[in-house]
């Protein structure tokens, strides 16, 4: 784990919380300084840009009001988000009903709570906009196939450039507004080249559909800027810099409006989990791993360990002495509740039960992932500090 | 869709019940007669075995209720479980702490609370145990690997032969009594047959202890009975009918007490998700399949999807009409929340967003694997008739 001085530092004051107050495990721990300071990075690198905070990453109410406070605005994915960031304090025009998949319903609430701004990649989604948004500005969303992302990226989302088209001529005749094109290049996105094809395919779509007559106006790059997990990750200026220069190549002298969709950039490294060591055993006595039992697991905030997606460091009391290889595991009676057993995760070998150990960089897609209760475990505790 | 006139019958309670009451979407309707139904006829499969209900598979208090005043009893796996028990009316002996990973804490909570029936697969936990709940019946684990089940059988539970041996002595040095094995040969267990190899191992080492001094009492075979997914599935009677021969054939004349843990079985076809189609989209021109979006997703209740491991059924207004190829999806901004994509699922081809479509036998493993709010959307909502 050569990366835990790094953490030590970026988390201290998560940990100097945990060592004075004794929370019941397992909690999240959030620093909202740091989703400051976080914001405060992506906002300077990215000036021209609007900065729509992804709540699903993390709608913990007292980090929507940080938020608000700093002028930021919001991409929501359903009716009690967007209820959640105006309760926040948060004006209407700053919230982007971005799921593509709406009911008519929810998007008549939408419209009557004042939101004006839709994203779309059907003909069914904009005959429902049409008839409960009327006037709003819609923007389409391009599917994208890129490489590189962690968190898997599917087809679900988007159509291809060819129905985007004529689905943003027909918003015009749909008494809607063809505001943009949106994409999204793939949550915990390591390769910074990969907004680059997007942007083009999208500088293309802007061209053409000027020569239909329509001029959008605005791009939506999304996400998938890194949270910091076991591997390396590349700075925001780093994506912030060959951005910008896909925009200057594709765009030249038109530059569009941008909007930005960060989520787990702005929260994961902000978060811990503090969990305790159930227990640690072994099947035989020839097995050569430890099997390390946590007291939260993939049922309890830990769902982009899926596949092993998402590997999270861990810091131990113990960091630092000798370190021996492990399974790691949730505590529910599901064999499907492991953490890691192909990323050879290795845990010092003092490791007892009662430990705790801190997940680090957890600030995203865990306290909301949570079950109700799978096992009778209550959901992830989180405090905002 | 060959077996939907089957699953009308059984489920026409619940479908009679949606039609009569306008329940928001998505949520679960269990039919609770369907559950005494499974029960009654589980425990005259087994009219030898103590039934003790896996109160994780769907922990709804009217539900625990009824079982109660069946005489069930109860495997939980964790305080909050046990407790739900008790408040339905359950005695402590009636219930099983069955989670081989345990708090010391919790522990000595359920001993303190009258549990005197443990599982445990690892001498850390056995020293837990010893401590805090001295005197108790223990029973230990056996790891199997065994073949057949759709939903994932990992190593995390159980220990190999010679440890378990080493440690049912070890139990007895320790003040605690030496009561059984159990095993589980993995959920929604197709293979009537792959119970033989887990009793004949438990029946071998019923020998050895003996030969040790130590007379277990006990075996605990695990649940693993499936509910009607899209497959087809053995009777009851037929695992019976295997496990009595197997039992017969390991233990002749010395039968021993044997415990059963069914939760799928006993709820999974007495339960029925309503959800409504949000929307019906292609991504292209040429695309041959469907999108169709529901207001329900694999972190709403539908995680068993994971890997497209189980697969149910489901009813539309239209069934019986022209069908096309789908993939099926959740409502969420999560490319991860797909529910199948590979598994050939195929749905009326008139099927239209506003439509609501039933999922058949989802009475298990649904409703508190749902989140507590991801996306914004609210846990699903249970409904016992």
């Amino acid at each position: 784990m050569p990366t835990i001085d790094l953490v030590q530092q970026s988390h201290q004051k998560i940990f100097d919380y945990l060592a004075n107050h004794r929370l019941p495990t397992p909690c999240l721990v959030m620093d909202l300084e740091e989703v400051g300071r976080n914001f405060q990075a992506l906002r300077s690198a990215f000036p021209q840009s609007h900065i729509y905070y992804a709540v699903k990453a993390n709608p913990a109410q007292q980090l929507l009001n940080l938020l608000v406070s700093l002028d930021a605005r919001f991409d929501a994915a359903s009716i009690p988000e967007i209820q959640a960031c105006l309760e926040s304090g948060a004006k209407p025009h700053q919230i982007s009903f971005g799921n593509t998949i709406k009911k008519a319903k929810d998007i008549a609430i939408a419209y009557e709570l004042g939101i004006r701004l839709f994203a779309f990649d059907s003909l069914q989604e904009l005959e429902k906009l049409s008839r409960f948004a009327p006037g709003a500005q819609v923007y389409c969303r391009l599917l994208m196939e890129c490489s590189g992302a962690e968190w898997p990226l599917s087809r679900k989302f988007g159509c291809e450039i060819e129905m985007a088209k004529d689905l943003l001529i027909c918003s015009l005749n749909m008494g809607l507004q063809p505001y943009g094109i949106s994409f999204h290049v793939g949550s915990q996105q390591m390769d910074v080249s990969q907004w680059d094809r997007a942007i083009g395919s999208t500088a293309q779509l802007f061209q053409e559909l000027l020569a239909a007559g329509i001029e959008l106006q605005m791009v939506n790059m999304g996400g998938g800027f890194p949270g910091q997990y076991r591997s390396a990750v590349p700075a925001v200026t780093s994506y912030a810099e060959a951005i910008q220069a896909s925009l200057d190549r594709h765009f030249g002298d038109s530059q569009p409006i941008t909007m930005l969709e960060p989520g787990r950039s702005l929260v994961a490294d902000a978060g811990v989990i503090n969990t305790e060591v159930v227990l640690i055993s072994q099947k035989s006595y020839t097995e050569d791993r430890r099997w390390v039992f946590l007291d939260i697991g993939k049922f309890s905030g830990l769902v982009e360990t899926m596949d092993e997606a998402i590997k999270y460091r861990i810091r131990t009391p113990w960091d630092g002495q000798g370190y021996g290889p492990v399974i790691l595991a949730g505590p529910t009676c599901d064999s499907a509740d492991i953490l890691y057993d192909q990323s050879d995760y290795r845990l010092p070998l003092n490791l007892q039960p009662g430990d705790q150990v801190q997940i680090l960089s957890t600030g995203a897609y865990t306290s909301t992932y949570s079950s109700v209760g799978f096992n009778g475990f209550a959901p992830l505790a989180v405090y905002c500090i």
